[in-house]
Order: structure tokens, then sequence, then C-alpha cells
């Protein structure tokens, strides 16, 4: 898919079909992921791709934000070891893996991580050792319906010529 | 440009031709920016695009990590309200940008913007209320060479099955 379509049809899926997302896919998601920008080439980033169904329940009781987890076809969870801008490192991973995501039709959408009151018991749970920052929990499957994306702001609105 | 092409050959370019950037193309980047993702639905994220040559040199001299902007067809600085999730917000943006870029062949580098000394200056030269947070400055034009996507980390060592 074209990367601005991709970029446009994005949107947060919380519904998903029962199928499960192949093997080929989670790879090519977690590929798109680590080629992410880093400061300092650091690469700081980890990702738990996590496909059991025991898990998946687990992680959505925990997350009290992402109960949709639970019926997920796969959750990823993005990890940063704790440097000066993991949280940028981080999250231009995350949204790597989203855009490529909507490219391949997955749903998907974004858990917050950092800054959660969860984020020990979903390291506890997932084996990830306490130092390490988790950024976003990824809930991705099968749409059971079409995406809508909705925008308020307009292009006109956020954009500015040479001065605020 | 398909979508993991694009995020393939994202790249940090510091080196540009003298060409400039047609209005349309860095409208698209806007565009792809205010497509990302945001927390609460807030939208909390301002672009400034400067394509002012004294701007860009001043620029190049206040962010001492991003001399190069003053040779660059544009910069867009990203801005963020404060909001709790203003730095994921506001980075998702840049990477829709960063990934744009690449997608219509522009090189760029993204020169950061949270957490350094000199953002308050930028704000300055912009015209930006002094209490929106600036993320990034994005430094964008045409390539002077084939740019070089260096990755150490492969997918095998950045991906955990199940488990960290």
């Amino acid at each position: 898919m074209d990367v601005f379509d991709a970029i446009s049809k994005r949107a947060s899926v919380r519904e998903y079909k029962e199928k499960s997302i192949e093997k080929a896919l989670l790879e090519k998601l977690v590929d798109a992921g680590r080629r992410a920008p880093t400061a300092r080439a650091v690469e700081p980033w980890e990702f738990v791709v996590v496909t059991d169904r025991g898990t998946l329940k687990k992680l959505g009781q925990i997350a009290n934000t992402g109960s949709f987890i639970k019926d997920a076809g796969c959750c990823i969870a993005v990890y940063c070891k704790e440097t000066k801008y993991y949280l940028e490192d981080g999250v231009a991973a995350t949204e790597n893996i989203l855009i490529q995501a909507a490219g391949l039709g997955l749903g998907a959408c974004w858990v917050a991580g950092d800054k959660k009151p969860y984020t020990e018991e979903v390291s506890l749970l997932l084996g990830v050792p306490p130092e390490m920052k988790l950024i976003s929990l990824l809930s991705l499957g099968w749409p059971k319906d079409e995406p809508m994306q909705k925008k308020n702001r307009s292009l006109k609105d956020v954009m500015h010529w040479e001065k605020f």
C-alpha cells in the first residue's frame, strides 16, 4: 500500500475478527519498528510479541484502557532501555508498526505504556527486566468493521508558514 | 511508494541539493503529520514550516546539533501543547512526516527539540508562545547522495516471542 494511504488509513481499531495473524506479518511489523530513527544510534528497543490467548487476556486485565487486548490476534509490547531519548525512539518505532499494520490491512490500537501505573505488572507478566521502560502495548488484529478515521483539526488549522 | 519501502528507505540525510521543495509536497508532509495517532483525541500539534533562507540559517545556528538546517530546503518545527502525552503525540506526528518524506524521495533529518536547551530561542525566532513544547526540528531537502541506512540490531536480536 502507498505510504500516504497507509498513514491516512491508520486509525484506532479495537474490535477484531477471530482470525490469527500469520507469523510472517508479525515479523514484518517488528521489522518496520526496528527501522525507526534513533537518537545517537542507540537502537534501545525490544519488542515482545504476544499471541498466547492466556497472556493476551491477562494483558487486557492489567491495562485498564486496553481491555480489548483480550480479543486481539496479537499484542506487541514495545520496550526501551532508559536513555535520554528513550520515549522518542520507542514512539517512533511504535508509529512505524502502526503504519505498517495499516498498510497490511490490519487494525491496531495504541495502548499507553510510559507513565502508566500498570507498567510494572506488565513487565512482570512478560518477563521483562524492571529497568526497561514500557513505551506502548499495540493491540493488533483483523478489523471487524471498516476503521473510521476521525480528525477534527484541518491542515489549514495546524500548518503555519514561516512563523506561528 | 509502498509503505515498507518508505519505512526502510528513511534514513538521516544531512546534505541537500540547492533545489527547493514544492509547496504541495510540504503540505503533504504536514498532512501526514496531522494524521498521527493522538492520546484522548487532543491533536495537540502545530507545524511551523520554514523555507526562508535567513530563518533557516538562524535555526542552524541556534540548534547546535542541526547546523545543516542552514542548507535545507525546509525545516518543519513540530510543536505540541503541553498535555500528559504531548511527547508521544508529537513524536508520532514527527515520524509520519519522516516516513512520508522518504516516500516522496526527500531526505530528512530529525533534530531533537524536547529537553534541548535551545527550545526557548527557537520559539522566540518562530513566534511560538513559550508554553508550547518543541518536539522536533525536521530538516528537509532533496538528498545530495543516496541515503545510507545503517542498522546494527537485526530482527532476530530485537524480537521476542511471548516472553522477553
